[in-house]
């Protein structure tokens, strides 16, 4: 690790706690009444300004979060190739880009952290600590990524890698999870520290155990839909509401291909994904 | 014209004066504060249950939306290929599709419609009367399509096409604008009926009178972008912010090539995208 580097990840301390400063989150009835309600799209009368976007080689979605007052704003699994695209759109609505999130160390594409970070003076990357990756931010269970009035509280959610989160808004309304839980599917488990059983236990205790009417917004959609609710993951999920060992025998069973860019892309979202960081 | 597809159409005028039953549009403040708070997906309280969906070769959006009480919904610009991706999603959901719509007569992709209307029971299909395409509700400026206690209003915004319309949700907040407004662009306006002068006057009458704050939902997206507003748009579209004689210069000087789908695609969706109807 370079002097440089390690330079940069010290000012991780002051912002981690800094992190914490946001109101803890309340817990929304799981009613049917209020699954319906929310499944709507209806958030609270202070939600952040959302946008999803789509980068389409590697069918990986991009999320801009932002506090519509002190126009602070977060981006979770931005893509190299998209970064242009990101941040006129940053630019275009007034926002101040603070962290760079990872749910995870990608195998099919390259983060567009590192660029990110050469592009927008003081922002800070983010990734979970069991990643292995470098970031300013070394995420734990629990920790919380403010701006403005709002923050996104981490938790872990191992199993498609060790190092994988899912990032829940304030309301419990909006899921960030990465490759552990997919639209109707999950991440695979045959590489990069992939545990079937590990998984099954994160999305059954950590995602499941959200509210209902939660939306699900996934790294990953390969059939053009753009989110899920809990509830609905919980009933049609093919994989998911499979027991254990099901489940274990299913993801053992896969047979995929080795990702194209596995090769190039790890090693370059170890270190945010500028080799020469 | 076939007798069968004759007697399809008679239903048109009983279901046309039926849509008129949803409450009048209500008109939002176009404040700074409301463009903020309806930029951070706010919707009211009783706001329709929504989904966007994509198909990837001709990326095109989808957009399902029902009422969350009676279970009734409405699909806008299906597409052949996703007919059963889009029916799986109703069917998980439990909602009952009343109506497909359609934005205009499209060139780059067969309408799923037809298949629709043969896989579900009761299903109408609508399209603008001025598209001269087949389908049971022929829909003229101001048109009403109910679901349940919801309903989007018809807005003719022809330019990319004779048979273009807008679809406006009640309260001003969503508008689905097909080809003649797309994020930071617009449709062509070199064929089938296109017109510079037209398109530039719908977009600035019926598009940018909504408020400011009215999210953009657009046929499709050819960079991965999901969602704008009627103000992003007043302010960044490159094209719609130029002057008309501008946008009249850009649009015929466009040289684009001639969609690879238009000899298979509108003759079909002139019969709602099947040629057996």
């Amino acid at each position: 690790m370079s002097a440089a580097l390690l330079h940069r990840l010290k000012p991780a301390v002051s912002v981690a706690s800094r992190v914490w400063s946001c109101k803890p989150p309340r817990i929304e009835p799981s009613s049917a009444a209020a699954s319906v309600r929310l499944y709507s799209g209806l958030m609270e009368p202070r939600a952040p300004l959302f946008r999803q976007l789509f980068e389409s080689e590697s069918s990986t979605y991009t999320y801009l979060l932002a506090d519509a007052d002190s126009r602070e704003a977060v981006l979770i699994d931005p893509v190299l190739e998209t970064v242009d695209r990101d941040l006129q759109l940053i630019n275009d609505l007034g926002l101040t880009l603070k962290v760079a999130l990872n749910t995870h160390c990608h195998a099919d594409h390259i983060t567009g952290t590192g660029l990110l970070k050469k592009k927008v003076f003081g922002l800070k990357s983010a990734i979970s600590k069991h990643s292995g990756a470098a970031a300013d931010i070394q995420l734990s269970e629990g920790d919380r990524i403010s701006f403005g009035k709002h923050c996104l509280t981490v938790r872990e959610t191992p199993g498609h890698t060790d190092g994988c989160v899912t990032y829940v808004s304030e309301d419990e309304g909006m899921a960030f999870t990465g490759d552990a839980l997919l639209i109707r599917g999950c991440g695979r488990t045959d590489f990069q520290q992939g545990s079937p059983h590990r998984l099954y236990e994160s999305v059954h205790k950590k995602i499941f155990t959200l509210p209902g009417h939660c939306f699900i917004y996934p790294a990953h959609d390969y059939k053009g839909q753009t989110v899920s609710t809990v509830d609905e993951e919980k009933k049609f999920n093919p994989r998911l509401t499979k027991t254990l060992q099901e489940f274990v025998n299913i993801m053992n069973n896969l047979n995929l291909p080795k990702p194209k860019k596995i090769d190039i892309s790890v090693p370059a979202n170890l270190v945010c994904g500028l080799h020469d960081v």
